[in-house]
């Protein structure tokens, strides 16, 4: 909204949420627009919703999930494995993992990865409760659900070092050619470890 | 937000923004996020901006734009030519008429076009004021700029008959190949309005 053709309630409202990530001023006049014809009880319930977010969401004091209470509602869960330990970067990525259905342990936020170059380093990560909750919760297996680019590799490989000498199964989630892919269009990297960690079938 | 992955306060406000137009769940989960890392001033400003929207903006006496005060921005400016008067279907076609600065008479918004199907007839629409402002502003020149679809062309035809015998001109927007187009792919309606109503060279 270049010069002012709105009133000035309606630019406010532009601007701030044309601050959002893949929201362009357009986008955002659009938005707004869609808002103006919501009815006030409406608007007044996303105000309230807006107002609660930092209110009502806590950190979850054992992995660092968000959550509604102390404990995130994975960590409440008692049928989850405590000895299975996922370690992610940020809260992001346990959604991900959750939607796939194929982990039942415990969950661990690094709270960000390795980048030197951003200024990131191992005491930047969440690792003094990491090694806390290894000895006490006597977790048998940690699998390392980094992300698979460099710096995700590298915090990977230097959580791996770190454990080495633990009494624990450390792992890293399987990278290679994504299932449903069209074989022909895969990116070298992701071909060449799909080649290189190639399984046997039995 | 198919199962409970994120907390309620973050579920609340997703299911609020995915009603918007355009933003799908998946959408509303990562502008959600997004904000949760906004700081809790800037949340308040939002939420605040949402709550003003309907208290502060009003329709103008005059136009039916939407206004700060009683005047929009244009019937209150003394430079605009009150001979002059477009006509629009909702306030939203005034910006862009404004953007193409080559307007610089006042606007009148029908409140919607004709639409039988939709229990749309000339009852509906913002009429009344429209002969009175005709008459009282000593109007010259209406310009019909409503849509150029199928409703919107019955809606200017029914405008240039119901003011015919007004001592006034009734002009319509020029429909045809958009400027900057390219030529090759221009659709059928728009070349055939553009060979049709071809203007001659002078």
């Amino acid at each position: 909204m270049a010069k002012n053709y709105f009133p000035q309630a309606i630019q406010n409202l532009a601007e701030s949420l044309a601050r959002l990530p893949g929201i362009g001023p357009r986008s955002a006049e659009r938005l707004t627009m869609a808002m103006f014809n919501w009815k006030s009880t409406d608007l007044q319930i996303l105000a309230e919703q807006l107002c609660q977010l930092h209110e009502k969401v806590v950190v979850c004091e054992n992995c660092g999930n968000l959550a509604d209470t102390e404990l995130c509602f994975i960590c409440s869960d008692p049928r989850r494995d405590r000895a299975l330990l996922c370690i992610v970067e940020t809260f992001l990525q346990i959604p991900v993992i959750e939607k796939s259905s194929s982990f039942k342990g415990l969950y661990h936020v690094l709270g960000g990865r390795l980048a030197p170059l951003d200024g990131m380093g191992p005491e930047n990560l969440n690792l003094q409760s990491l090694k806390k909750r290894i000895n006490e919760d006597k977790v048998q297996e940690i699998i390392l659900a980094t992300s698979p680019d460099m710096e995700g590799q590298a915090t990977a490989h230097f959580l791996a070092d770190l454990f080495k000498d633990d009494d624990v199964t450390i792992s890293r989630i399987a990278l290679g050619i994504p299932v449903g892919a069209d074989l022909s269009f895969a990116d070298s990297a992701s071909m060449a470890m799909a080649i290189n960690q190639r399984r046997e079938i039995d």
